[in-house]
């Protein structure tokens, strides 16, 4: 999950990395699958290792969708859509932030999913520190450390 | 908007005094509607000064629904009824922060909401302040300057 | 619930009719709250007996409801809204019929809710009839009579 | 789509039959998910023949999602998620009929999807064929006339 229009080239070459590498030990990757920002990064990184990738659309117009999806799923529901991307993730990595992506971070940790905070997402650390029962949040810009704590935390 | 089940009393004392105070203006109080925190502190209030409420249930049983509620809506969807509050908000007051208030604020601001920050929930200043086109945001535990801030930004 | 853009003008005075006799006994009425069909004159019946309106919008624009709309939910979901319009009622007036009612009218017999088959709703009697746990539907064209049935199924 | 809890072995048969036929085409079978009726039947269908199938849950919960599905989607929305089920296939086939599938055939032609009505879901036909714009509706039980049509509207 990430900052979509606004996000910089750093960002987007970091979750096309990752979504390479989350390919390459056969993780599935699901975004919010518009042709925009990390959502389209880690798609085409994901694609560029022939891994297989699932996308959430706001719309309902499969033209919406980035040419690197190969599931489409459009819910027409806008924003709504976010508690399906949190919810139908097994961990969640977050990558910049915009508006979009702090409500899938509230939404995330209220369904007790694990994150994963990534470059441009620290911030979001600070929020949930204080809660009483602390939410499982990781906060690391190393991409071989993000596949160890992923492996840790699903099977495959 | 704010904090549920781990609410303090004084952040519930807060709701329900705002409640009170904005149904004595003539405005309605909107809620998640739950029978627990400042949601239900909020709609407290505002019955007790007469006003109108309105609540957005997550699930699909009335029975969910705090005693103060007018007009229950039941949505049947989980958190993704989140998305159905900031947009069915004129202005967003926050009071506390949980999850689910964090996606709120999310879903707000990516709205073009304008959004008040009131007691423990400051930390959501930091999150937003970065973004190329600011938000609308206000920060304060003043209950007349929230008062004074929603006046100016709504016709009644 | 009922048929939108091509309403027939005989349907919309028996929305509008059977809207001032709910608000008369003092029932709120719900609707899909467009500026449309049988939605529109439902309630600008309800309103003419100064009774309560709930408009559940499928869009995020306060413009598209109909000015007879007392509180205005903005849902930004497009049609998935519908089951909210099922979940949110206590009894469903069919009044016409359209692809949106036709799918009201499944969410509506799913969720157990008594329903109510007016004119030009008919034809949905038929659907269900053989189910194996029956749903509880009535069917006639009398206002009167849907009155009875209300009184007796609502507990105001 | 179809009926889930009160399926008939043939129902059944019916559906499964259709998924393997479908999976062999190279098409991608997209149903609600979970473990019943003929939503199970068309995904085991499917995957005997190395098809790929998509499930739109309604709940949260990876266990409710039936042994057949590649791709799991948790929406947490009860019955509003039919409104994915629609918007998310190119053309929708009805196989039998509970309130559900009543709903997904009225969101499917609220959307211009063309229908195709299979055994068990022929009364659906007679609910359309008023509309002013009519949809595109089929009514056939025989497999291969289904194949056809789906070749037809669809560019694999």
């Amino acid at each position: 999950m990430g900052v979509g229009e606004d996000a910089s080239p750093e960002l987007c070459a970091f979750a096309e990395e990752l979504g390479s590498a989350l390919a390459g030990e056969g993780f599935k990757v699901l975004t919010g699958g518009r042709r925009v920002g990390v959502m389209e990064a880690a798609l085409k990184g994901a694609k560029s290792a022939n891994g297989q990738t699932i996308c959430i659309l706001p719309g309902k117009n499969s033209r919406e969708a980035s040419s690197y999806c190969d599931e489409i799923i459009l819910t027409g529901m806008g924003n709504a859509r976010n508690a399906i991307n949190a919810l139908s993730s097994d961990l969640l990595v977050f990558i910049g932030m915009g508006p979009g992506t702090i409500s899938e971070f509230g939404l995330a940790i209220k369904e007790n999913k694990p994150v994963i905070l990534g470059p441009g997402a620290g911030k979001l650390w600070d929020l949930a520190n204080e809660f009483e029962i602390p939410p499982v949040i990781f906060k690391t810009e190393d991409i071989l450390e993000i596949l160890e704590i992923i492996r840790r935390k699903i099977k495959t």
